[in-house]
């Protein structure tokens, strides 16, 4: 907990006040009377440029001096980090460059183009999109963003569990996905200083475990290619992540591909809200883990809703 | 006016109150600007059944005094209707019985179901329908609940937008879709009884335009086996509606079927909400006429969210 304060989390939730939703809080006795418990969804899918990213990457953007501004930012992103980063530089009126993979969906380049970053084209490969960060950075000093292990980050990410906290009364667990991990590590540091009596639950695809494996074996692991619907969390624990990750969060619920369709289409069609693979793996997580859930009051972050509607999985 | 009192709405809105949701307004900036109106969208794609029929169903199942209550409830739908009525009579606890063609949609015939109402199947044709509910009226002695027809359905659809125009001060004009006008009905004389400055629009498929050519005759006019993605909106206007909607509807905005597509999606990638195609109509007519709606407050009302997910129009 001495990565970020009491006061660090607090100042970050109202620099980005202005500039973000305060997103409702939605419950759907269908949900649950299928789960035996009571859940309170967080609706980020309600969220500014269409996820919880909005946050974090609002919270870096607005604590840069202004000298750093006149450089702009830069990140490296196929999702919705790079729509947030786009988006809070435009609310600041400062450059953004987004080095996205040729392969990336053109919803996805033309959602980044609109908040008028300019968008850098590589080779779908970590090394390349490593390269083309480090050029874009040299040639334009921009500050790098990270998409989740950063601290600036993962302050902003720790508004969504506090708004959560204070909307409703006497949770007693938590649930969100975990991917990076910044918004379970903004998340389990909000309850950790806040409310410490919840207990902080994250759902991972089998497919992308790195995280659970991490918790079993005490080491950071990583994954290596995923493939799994949940694109929003193929990415690994970082090194700031990690450790919060592991001091902090109560236990790891895997589930396999099937699940997180099932739970999305239950989101679907009993809350007739949209909400991307991502996040239905919190719900997958407590179906498929009823032990830790029933009878319980849980917050469950519903993290973004940036779906490609023409490509459904089902 | 005189078919409705200010007193009859206010006992159906006091009648319904604990078996219904307040649904959210949400609002969109990105649809803002679109449109250049500011647009306030009442949200029964959350009512309970999964759309504003529910608030009529309610009101007229709530109002049948007990003798009646034990010989149940009956309609004919093969949409909304049926399933809302199946939920007012689960929430009174009294038989109900939809009659509904062969070629109904299955997840349809299952929520009717699931609201522990008994389904008879009829050919799909209007006779065949009329016959079917005769038997049913006869052989049970149950009270027929029409969908739109009926001052008891039409009160309780006027909650509506009683809520909204308490939710957001200052409307100046509200729009919903208009199909058999029982929701039309009860929006214009909510408005009519309390808050007369505001112009009530309606929006309809070109495909199902009765309630236009009834408005530019001065005569009832009816659809005649309409085909229209908007499902909901394909009756004709009935006897009790159609002199609300020529004495209290400012006007009606007709628009085609790849209008109402065009909005539909606009309204699930920028709200991240699942809408039906019929309740796309309403905003389709704004982008369709805008010279009613630039500028202005405009409520509009979003019917419902029953959407079959596996089979969407694009």
């Amino acid at each position: 907990m001495s990565d970020l304060s009491r006061t660090d989390l607090a100042i970050a939730r109202e620099r980005i006040a202005p500039a973000i939703h305060h997103t409702p809080v939605m419950t759907c006795r269908a949900i649950d009377e299928v789960s035996r418990a009571e859940l309170f969804f967080k609706c980020e899918n309600f969220q500014k440029s269409g996820s919880f990213k909005a946050r974090g990457a609002t919270n870096a953007v607005f604590s840069l001096d202004d000298d750093t501004c006149r450089r702009g930012v830069a990140t490296h992103s196929s999702g919705n980090h790079g729509q947030a980063l786009a988006r809070a530089a435009a609310a600041r009126d400062i450059p953004a460059t987004i080095v996205m993979p040729e392969t990336a969906p053109q919803p996805k380049i033309d959602a980044v183009r609109e908040y008028g970053a300019e968008v850098v084209f590589c080779e779908a490969t970590n090394a390349a999109r490593q390269a083309s960060l480090v050029e874009v950075v040299a040639r334009t000093g921009a500050e790098f963003i990270p998409p989740y292990d950063d601290l600036r980050v993962i302050a902003g990410q720790a508004s969504c569990a506090a708004e959560l906290i204070e909307d409703v009364a006497d949770l007693d667990t938590l649930i969100a996905p975990i991917g990076g991990g910044g918004l379970i590590s903004g998340t389990a540091l909000t309850v950790a200083h806040y409310a410490p009596h919840i207990a902080v639950y994250a759902g991972e695809p089998v497919a992308a475990d790195d995280a659970w494996r991490s918790l079993q074996t005490g080491q950071r692991c990583s994954n290596d290619a995923p493939v799994t619907i949940a694109d929003g969390l193929k990415a690994s624990l970082g090194e700031i992540t990690w450790p919060i990750v592991r001091d902090h969060v109560h236990d790891i619920v895997r589930v396999d591909e099937s699940a997180i369709i099932t739970a999305m289409r239950l989101i679907w069609q009993r809350m007739k809200i949209i909400v991307e693979p991502s996040c239905a793996v919190a719900v997958a997580a407590i179906l498929s883990e009823p032990q830790h859930f029933v009878g319980r009051r849980v917050g469950v972050i519903l993290t973004g809703g940036n779906v490609d509607i023409d490509n459904l999985p089902w």
